[in-house]
């Protein structure tokens, strides 16, 4: 099902006429295509579906290849990421064309389907921004965590959801929430299989989240729960690469102190809420891919 | 007649939501904000009009805090960049805001501005690209020069007169090639002033180009006029910093055998020939435009 994705994706890149171009994209690791699958399961197999999924994906790939500048990420997937391969300069720029070409061709697809994908960039690109913005401290604000996370991956999966409904004459607000909750949950697991994986499976530096500055919510929910020497402990390691024993030291309070476990129910509940209303729509693929989300090491 | 604009961009800002980026925004230079002008001298001050102006001129400001970081750019019209003032991920960032907040904007206006518009930012930042690719080495085709600045600059102008033509009803063809020569010309204007004039009107350092990499017209056909000593020394210097006497010989030496002369001549043909398609249109004003491209320092 995936393949006509595949497919429409290539012809999009052979359209730009450009071989750099096309050198580029064949090293792009194609990730779990989760946006796309989410989008030909709501709205089946037709033609604008298959576009507006390969579209979604070049959008997503084009985050990915800024966000990695951003980060730092010099590994994507067990692979070097673009700016380690090449330079940032070659992420930013290639991240631009794929941007630019997905939303040319969104133009193709339909006034609303394109609105709501756009504005899902808008908020994606505020995301990365606040993300970088709320590590500069240890950040201890709940909200401002779930705010920006809502922003940086939620937005996408969201309008991924909602458009493929538009798409498919369904209703758009409970999968506007099924997408959002699942959007959600994703970059929470993710955040917690940065902790509880090393990082041969995770395919990238382990616990990177930290070093780089970003307290996930384990690290608040750690913070909340530690004494005063602790939070200072915590709060010190803070933002810098971390030596083993304090990367222990950090796995053992989360772990005594149920963080992890508190952060992976918070994921649950989101995701159950997700699954009931695809009961009550009838969608029973879409509860195994929301399922799928919090069942995974990588 | 540009103000409208202004405030339409503004409130685009606004729309945001986002103080940060508000403050971003505050700190960017409005620059001569060409492709507005243009945009309202074919099309008017309708609502429309205004509101592609505003999306180009953002979406060129987007363009801007990618090519700064690109290029290594600290300073822009005198002021700092943002790259240089923050870093390259606040640039990188809120130039994706930016862009994302352009296309999403566009939705607004209809579909076939909408495509030309984003066609030409698929353009643009594929000649970006090609920009950094031929700055690897001496460049002397000519011809490939000439398609980078296609894509990297006369696509955008191209793209703004073509639009306007949709949105006022005229021939989007002779406006077209009106904004592709305009471009041309402007971008070969902007690597000739680059040599010829000092730092503090440039607002930026001098001769920078080169050193970057980049053998712009006057490189080139001075690389075609020296003997093969000439030749040597010219290459030697290619992509590193200039020292005084070297900066000095090469304008020498572009005095002397004509390659300033050469390449203002080739700027001059192409608004030569757009003011003649203005004429025959009958737009008076749109010949001042084009003039004043080759008459400017800066």
């Amino acid at each position: 099902m995936l393949e006509a994705v595949e497919r429409k994706i290539e012809q999009y890149i052979a359209d730009l006429g450009d071989p750099d171009a096309r050198m580029l994209y064949a090293r792009l690791p194609h990730g779990k295509r989760l946006r796309a699958r989410l989008i030909l399961t709501i709205a089946g197999t037709s033609l604008p579906a298959v576009k507006t999924a390969a579209i979604v994906e070049m959008i997503h790939a084009a985050s990915l290849l800024h966000d990695d500048v951003l980060d730092d990420a010099y590994v994507r997937r067990g692979h070097p990421s673009i700016n380690a391969a090449f330079d940032n300069k070659t992420a930013i720029m290639f991240g631009d064309v794929l941007y630019s070409k997905g939303f040319l061709e969104l133009n193709d697809i339909g006034r609303e389907v394109a609105k709501v994908i756009s504005e899902a960039v808008v908020r994606l690109s505020l995301g990365e921004r606040n993300d970088i913005l709320l590590a500069e401290r240890f950040n201890t604000d709940r909200d401002a965590y779930l705010n920006m996370i809502d922003q940086k991956t939620a937005a996408l999966i969201q309008a991924s959801a909602e458009a493929a409904a538009l798409l498919s004459g369904k209703d758009r607000n409970i999968y506007r929430t099924y997408g959002r909750n699942l959007g959600l949950a994703f970059q929470m697991i993710d955040d917690l299989l940065d902790i509880t994986e090393d990082a041969a499976t995770l395919g990238k530096p382990a616990m990177h989240d930290f070093a780089e500055g970003k307290t996930t919510l384990p690290y608040i929910y750690l913070h909340e729960a530690l004494n005063e020497a602790g939070r200072d402990r915590l709060v010190a390691l803070h933002g810098r690469p971390l030596r083993p024993a304090d990367e222990q030291w950090i796995r053992t309070e989360m772990e005594k102190h149920h963080a992890i476990d508190r952060s992976r129910n918070e994921a649950r509940r989101l995701i159950t809420e997700a699954v009931e209303l695809m009961e009550q729509a009838g969608e029973t693929s879409l509860e195994a891919i929301a399922r799928s989300m919090i069942e995974r090491s990588f």
